[in-house]
């Protein structure tokens, strides 16, 4: 065999067939979906296997006409189980993504990452979590600043307050196609850059918050036509960026991690517990909480958080 | 054709042919899942399509040799993406299953209900919700009763402490088939039949919660070598039945309605809400929160919760 060229390496099924494999990176079996990780023709490559899913509208078509074997393999009058083998497929048994040659980021970029929970207590926050959100540049949010000051993405903005302290900005999240609104997802970005997480909201911001709240549920139902009690409201803890942003998403956008206990937080939880907190200066129930979530062991704050609570355990000990 | 018996009736390629379609019961796209309502010659049936999942340790067999065509729709180096069709195949395309004849209960059962969020106060719970949980008769719990006296599954219970105040036991839940550690999933169940849910929580009950959640954590390493930064504990709201119990779930079980915000709250918040609530009898945090949730409308509690909402929006305005 010649030697690969990775600039000239084409995909198809001959080069497919000379996949030799690695290791599994990661893998999402409830949804068929699978990272591969081994060399093409000698080339590094990661290979990416997504089950197609049967459009729902072909389902009547295909118990009529489309099968072409069927094992019985429960029969309980009334109920049946079988396996059944299509006839032909007019669409395709899988998508194959490929990224040849791959390099030790694309490795890691789909490496499965080990994860755990930590419980963070308010002290912890202090000392911990506020320093590492101070280690950050400002630049490391620049690009939400850009949105807020209209300069990028001005033409997708649904709302927008430019009040500096408690004005916000409504816009669809990238991750929706504003196609189907079932799976409608909306981002909301305060003005103000004094919250960096829901540890900082204070009874103070009650009326922004519950402006938000009015705001998202008029918006959707004006721009989209989905009523306030089709909406999830939520803030992320530990959050992918600090500077407070609202999810909006449809209910029936189900069971994704984004929504997972811990991670998520109602707004209408985190209204409720401003409204039973004492005012500022005291510290509010969010901020006095120990919050419990899931985090890469690799995440920057999962080392400090667990040495801090192998010591409060040491101590309770002693 | 002749009448068709449905006591007779064959599940056979010819058979489904007969199908016609009434309409979609419900369904689960990203999964392929859906159940079509609709006659087999002539009979009531409901018919239920799963695609199959390609399992993982094929998959690279599959990229090697079991490939027959493929489309590339993608090619922008080092990144490839294309359709492909499998030369053939060793496991079915589909799973299907059948209910015929089906009666309204089977068709009921698998119609997707509508839900909607709904937010009850402290308020509303003790004018509605408590009276809802006391117009089911006690049977309705007998069989939780039945499993904490050591009459049913008590071959399978994990961990036992029966004093009637403080103690609970802990058992696989039914829907853990427990040979998958990354699926595992336990239920806890108090013995005392005084907390109907978790607004009843006060901090007196705080030495039993943190016993759960110790003793959790030891059962799982010691039967399951599981360790404890690895399990997710919540109770939900609503529960399904109105006698506490904890749910514990391995962290790589992710993504499913059962964890989402507003339907579950992590045990850890709910002892940090506890550990901040003033003692009895002042209410708890808990018992004074707003708790918001996703309800189906069919539910007893919904029509009253709406108009409840809807009657406090009224005198806002007013």
């Amino acid at each position: 065999m010649t030697e690969a060229d990775p600039s000239e390496l084409p995909l198809d099924i001959d080069t497919l067939k000379t996949f030799t494999f690695t290791r599994v990176l990661s893998q999402a079996p409830s949804s068929g979906s699978v990272y591969l990780l081994g060399k093409l023709r000698d080339v590094d490559a990661i290979v990416h296997l997504q089950q197609s899913v049967l459009p729902t509208e072909q389902a009547s078509e295909v118990i009529q006409h489309g099968l072409e074997r069927l094992d019985v393999y429960l029969e309980n009058r009334p109920y049946f189980s079988s396996h059944a083998w299509l006839a032909s497929r007019s669409f395709p048994d899988l998508v194959i993504k490929v990224i040849c040659p791959a390099t030790e980021t694309h490795i890691k970029k789909y490496t499965a990452q080990e994860r755990a929970m930590v419980s963070e207590t308010a002290e912890m926050y202090e000392r911990i979590v506020v320093p590492y959100i101070h280690s950050f540049p400002p630049s490391r949010v620049e690009w939400v600043y850009n949105i807020l000051a209209g300069k990028k993405e001005a033409e997708r903005v649904l709302y927008k307050d430019d009040d500096p302290d408690h004005g916000f900005m409504i816009l669809p999240d990238l991750k929706w196609d504003q196609t189907s609104m079932s799976a409608l997802y909306l981002t909301v970005l305060v003005q103000t850059r004094s919250i960096r997480t829901l540890r900082d909201l204070t009874p103070a911001h009650l009326p922004m918050l519950n402006k938000i709240r009015q705001t998202v549920y008029s918006t959707c139902a004006e721009n989209f036509g989905v009523a306030k009690n089709k909406l999830r409201l939520f803030i992320h803890y530990q959050p992918s960026y600090y500077h407070l942003h609202v999810h909006v998403v449809h209910i029936e956008s189900e069971g994704f991690m984004g929504m997972t206990v811990g991670q998520a937080h109602l707004l209408d939880d985190v209204i409720s517990l401003l409204e039973l907190s004492p005012p500022a200066p005291e510290p509010s129930i969010l901020a006095r909480m120990t919050l419990t979530y899931l985090l890469g062991v690799e995440h920057g704050l999962y080392q400090p958080l667990v040495e801090a609570s192998e010591s409060i355990e040491e101590k309770e000990k002693a």
